[in-house]
């Protein structure tokens, strides 16, 4: 018996004698040094040549068996039956090419999510990043998520359906009768890991291949992508200051960010929402509202939603916890139409057969219905507004040469529209980059080309930070001057 | 002016007075008191009327003009330009009929998830409701979660990318390095609120219309459900006690419980293992690897995954720690040949552009990088071994009659083969809920009728229990002798 395992250095890596034997035998038998039909040793030669127990090697063979390495032929011995080493080297090991379904084609072929770099040093951005987490309550937050997860050891037991927490869907059925005027109940809430997993699951439940569906131009790229990767054929809906304008459009479904056009910030004017309404009604089709900021609204109490609206149960509204509490607390849901709850659960279910974040949604639900979300929410529109009227201010001082400002009453970025021609806002785009300042550029909203327009965010800057950012701002275009 | 606005009630209901008015006022104009073309009192008018600020009253107006409820003709005063009621109840609001896209048709047409009815009381249930929560180590993953939550508030400002967080990434990497034999990088590792949510992207990635997809039989209905919903068409893949037979499937994407077949608990064989490997190569195709629950594996070292023999980069390996930590954390993972890490991140980014969970993920990666998840495991699987053996001797003990137990070396459940016929396991089954008792027919999880059998889960029962529900389910079989 001439075998030689390298069986030190397998006792150095591996914590138990007989998980190095294994190895020690497994790495022979693949690398060919113990061929197939070759005999293993006993097991008590092998326990005496290496001095351990008997008991461990008989471990390790169990081990080689039970994988189908070697076979035991009662009363002849323990033989090698694996062929060898295959070829190929471990680099192989993820390199295949494989083939994607239609589905995944139509995904890989669309607009990219765009993930923000990290920040250089020193720049001022004004992309729309959320809000200023230095005025969330973070103690109240904390409290509620060690009530949440500390009612002992048993509550991690506790799962939730799909649908998500009963608590905190009956927090948000009560937070948007109040708030929105809509007449929902918890049972019509189901919860989602943030607004867009609502949005893609819809549109995976309601839109066909080759089924036209209506967006808006502007509008949200992963509204498109979402359709797109459905199969859905997209029908453009024009934008104006009223926001999108209706047709008789020939398709069923039809998203649409009603109380604050995203990206340009009009509000859908009522007469627009009741012929929306009758459109959806003639198509016996359905409306997807995005809701996604107006939470923050200094002009008087929340618009109204389409869904408060609606008589037929032809409106699902999607709504959103990212903006008001934190980005990244992934939290969503959608008010459905009682025939779309029992789909759209068994869809959630699909991916979340348990709804994930369990913890942050009772967290969420302390959170609300101890009235700090309220509080909070109050807070912050104080703060929006006055960072929003600073920043028109700044703006409109410094830069009513270049862009026009469309002035909202709700939400957390400025949609202001270019004044100079398309040569002169690639110039300053590169000219604002070089100055250290970013702010997104709207034709990434756009489907086909419009007017040119950017986005600039000011939830998360301070006023110091604006300053800086519109000084930087004027200073690039300066630059171009000259 | 005659109108006449029942505003005490408003202002009870509301805190603001310029919203009392604004529903006032809306609310007559819906209801038809304040019919189209009426003109609206002045704002000094109303201000007088009802002793209130005229700045309240204008600011209210302003609301019904920005929503169009009424328009402002100069000189002339505001008009009421809405049409009055819509026909219709709140009733209706959720009532439409909406129709389903082929996907939700084929979603809704399909096995059902089944959600375990809260236990009766003094029920023993052998479901497989996971683990005995009372041996989690709480204080330790409090200690993370805390941790994880705990730097501050920046942190919640900080949002992970689709594929996760990118330290659970590398300690998941790290892991699977060490106890699976697996070379992976933590760039080939995406994580999922659940193995399931990876399972339904995958499948949507892979799988179109009318493609035969290779599924056990018996196998884990929510793969079946999954690629069912993108229109794939089941291919039955035989299991006996070596694992899934293999064939040579016209298919291209094959899923298979290698380590632990689900719910048989066989091992496949290593020569069955490189058969598999053999066809994925020649058609070109795909293996997702589900890695269910065998961490828990007692027989000595876990068994290798089949993604461990893969040597082209055809197998997606798919993992979870549901059961390993607690039902509650949401939190899976799979293991990405380089051609699909792109597509994957992707199509979980049309769901989740921002990665859920990112506070459990970070806690999870802390409480792994500490040492606490190998700590439990071990600790865990001892006690599954004995509650296994123990399981396995009391059934053989009372009921060998019966049920032929598949004894196992790993997993969180018992399967045992019917003995008798199938107007006796009926019988037996309605006898054992009569004695309140629940185990589940392994029937939930066949695609054609086949050999009778049972899953006994014992994670979260303790001696006393399974003892008792033994002895229950025995004297069920003699209340039928009789």
């Amino acid at each position: 018996m001439e075998l030689s395992l390298p069986l030190d250095s397998y006792l150095e890596e591996y914590r138990y004698k007989y998980i190095a034997i294994y190895y020690a035998l497994r790495d022979a038998i693949l690398e060919g040094r113990l061929p197939s039909g070759s005999k293993l040793p006993s097991t008590r030669y092998l326990a005496n040549l290496y001095n351990i127990s008997r008991g461990s090697v008989a471990q390790s063979y169990d081990m080689l068996l039970a994988e189908g390495y070697v076979q035991m032929i009662v009363g002849k011995g323990t033989f090698v039956t694996h062929a060898g080493p295959t070829p190929g080297t471990e680099e192989q090991a993820f390199s295949a090419d494989i083939t994607l379904s239609s589905w995944g084609q139509r995904l890989m072929s669309q607009y990219r999510t765009h993930y923000d770099k990290p920040k250089l040093k020193g720049e001022i951005s004004f992309l729309l990043e959320g809000m200023p987490i230095e005025y969330f309550p973070y103690d109240e937050w904390r409290s509620a998520l060690a009530y949440a997860g500390g009612k002992g050891g048993g509550d991690l037991a506790v799962v939730a359906r799909p649908e998500g927490d009963a608590e905190l869907r009956e927090a948000i059925a009560g937070h948007l009768r109040i708030t929105r005027g809509i007449a929902v109940e918890a049972s019509n809430v189901v919860l989602f890991s943030g607004s867009m997993q609502g949005i893609a699951i819809l549109s995976q439940l309601l839109v066909n291949e080759g089924e036209p569906v209506v967006v808006e131009d502007p509008g949200y790229h992963g509204i498109r992508n979402a359709v797109q990767a459905c199969g859905g054929t997209i029908v453009r809906g024009d934008v104006d200051a009223e926001g999108l304008i209706p047709e008789e459009w020939n398709a069923r479904v039809l998203f649409v960010t009603p109380s604050r056009q995203f990206p340009t910030g009009a509000v859908l004017s009522l007469d627009r929402r009741r012929q929306i309404l009758k459109w959806a009604q003639k198509q016996e089709g359905v409306i997807i509202e995005d809701d996604y900021d107006s939470e923050f609204r200094w002009g008087g109490r929340p618009i109204e939603p389409l869904k408060a609206l609606d008589l037929e149960g032809r409106v699902i509204y999607v709504g959103s916890f990212s903006k008001t509490m934190f980005a990244g607390l992934r939290l969503g849901y959608a008010i459905l139409p009682n025939a779309l709850v029992e789909s759209v659960v068994q869809a959630k279910a699909l991916y979340d057969p348990i709804s994930p974040g369990l913890l942050e949604q009772r967290a969420l639900a302390y959170f609300m219905i101890h009235g700090h979300y309220k509080r909070h929410l109050r807070r912050m529109t104080r703060i929006y507004r006055m960072r929003h009227d600073r920043l028109c201010s700044l703006m409109s001082d410094h830069m009513s040469d270049i862009f026009c400002l469309i002035k909202g009453d709700a939400g957390l970025h400025i949609y202001a529209n270019w004044q100079r021609s398309a040569e002169e806002y690639e110039a300053f785009k590169v000219a604002a980059k070089s100055r250290n300042v970013e702010f997104r550029d709207a034709s990434a909203y756009r489907i086909i080309p419009g007017p040119l327009a950017a986005c600039f965010g000011f939830a998360h800057l301070d006023d110091e930070q604006m300053v800086e950012g519109v000084n930087r701002l004027a200073t690039a275009w300066q630059d171009m001057q000259q």
